[in-house]
């Protein structure tokens, strides 16, 4: 799969597989093929077209990535230069846009209409996703359903996107099919959750990024969202004061992140990750017992407790 | 066609269908949309389809629209304030994303693999063609062969990707279809060099955008790619000056243009804009007589004729 990802960035375009190369090789989990490969293994398909499928995911996944970083202005991503401080923003955005394209081209190759639908409504989801969270920047009255809703949408609709193809590719049944959607749904929330808690408890070298990045830039993940909730009407009103600046200094990012701690944002935050890492597991119980099931069970329990 | 245009914007993001309007209702020419509902109805084919690869092909040359605003910094386009102007960068690379993801939506819902294939490839070809150009920018020593690759991939293999697509909506025997992609390269190649020329020639009133934008943003399009090939050493020199300049003055601009002028850059572009024309109406000799090979024909007419 990590040949695959190199070798498929190919083009006449030199600049291309370059910048192709630099966010693909710098690092990132691949938590999107490993789900797909293991569900399709826990599901019975252990064939090529997993490989081919686990790139299509990441390579949607890292295009994603590079239109993040010109739409958040990233400087730093997977502790390197983010792409557009190395390549500018047009780059940036033009390998994001070939990446979309060479991961439709692998899937029409491959031929399986199934699976088509489920990234062409996956990409649907994920760019709503993004500018829902970009029109509720600065905005102190999301609610936690509203949050989870772009949650969804700008994460875990791409991890069940991996883990329904994974069932697709064995020939599941539409019950089983269902499940691995569900787990991948419920994983890709609690992971996106976690990345939310990492921004407050990470240092720059265990994330890659600078922490409180999200603050910085205006985004009401759960932990803050929470603290908001809970707290006095005194300490809300300042706190939507620092959340107001365009360009908040050390001392708003330091006053919200003691209200989020005051508030047990973090706490909060952890124990909705863990239920929806407990309800993905129980969705694997439709499948018989495997080395790849177990795996998937590890991988749940990876991504409650990584630190980076 | 027009109303499937704005039918299809629908999300539960508000501003995507907002932003999408902007630009899908800004005046396009639907050149596009023309040839795929031409080329269909000349090969046979008249049925609800057309509808929805037509909308299929002009969300994909919105996004690529959408993307080059941000690309170029454009700030006028179809006479009106360029979409990132309004909304900002962000805003308007997530909705080019949308259009991409709302576009393969359509085709597999449609479920001809086919046309996902011909989709697939253009999306490639467009990407490594603005990448390309990209690279190429202030760049005085590109040959008419590679200047030709670039109008290609950008312009030409969308255009054919319609006409192409025409042809299998239609169940077009391969030697139809093939001259179908023929016939739309053609006028691809025609549009995009008669385009390069209405930069030099236009108004502002008819370009809907500045005239000499090309020029500025140091693009070696074909007119001063020729000039420059026929120019003396000290106009070579002076040129080269002009054209390395990030940001060229008036001044820069004036000499470059009158340069174009002594050495007919228009004239040699449109003759070979005409002989692409020629080329394409070659195609259509394998249709049999009907209104909608008529109508390709006066396209075809139009696109060396148009002055906006």
């Amino acid at each position: 799969m990590e040949r695959a990802l190199v070798s498929n960035l190919k083009s006449p375009v030199p600049l291309i597989p370059v910048v192709g190369k630099h966010i693909t090789l710098s690092g990132g989990k691949r938590i999107r093929p490993a789900v797909l490969l293991l569900c399709a293994d826990a599901c019975g398909y252990r064939g090529p077209r997993r490989t081919v499928m686990a790139v299509v995911t990441e390579y949607m996944h890292t295009a994603t990535l590079l239109h993040d970083d010109v739409v958040d202005l990233g400087t730093v991503r997977r502790g390197k230069p983010a792409a557009n401080m190395l390549f500018g923003n047009s780059v940036t955005i033009l390998v994001g846009d070939f990446l979309f394209a060479r991961a439709s081209q692998l899937m029409t190759e491959d031929g399986d209409i199934d699976v088509l639908g489920i990234y062409a409504r996956t990409l649907v989801s994920l760019t709503e996703g993004e500018v829902l969270q970009l029109t509720r920047t600065r905005d102190a009255g999301i609610t936690e359903r509203q949050y989870l809703t772009v949650v969804y949408c700008k994460t875990a609709s791409l991890i069940a996107a991996a883990s329904e193809t994974g069932a697709v590719l064995a020939g599941a049944d539409p019950a089983t099919r269902g499940a691995m959607f569900g787990f991948g749904k419920s994983v890709g929330m609690a992971f996106q959750l976690v990345d939310d808690i990492l921004d407050f408890t990470g240092t720059e070298k265990e994330l890659g990024k600078r922490p409180f990045q999200d603050l910085r830039e205006g985004k009401v993940t759960l932990p803050l969202l929470h603290a908001l909730r809970e707290a006095d009407a005194p300490d809300r009103e300042t706190a939507l004061r620092c959340l107001a600046k365009k360009e908040p200094g050390k001392r708003d990012v330091a006053f919200l992140a003691g209200l989020v701690a005051r508030h047990d944002g973090i706490g909060y935050t952890a124990s909705r990750a863990r239920s929806f890492i407990r309800g993905g597991k129980r969705f694997l119980r439709a499948l018989p017992d495997s080395p790849a099931r177990s795996a998937l069970l590890a991988l749940s329990d990876y991504v409650v407790s990584r630190t980076s």
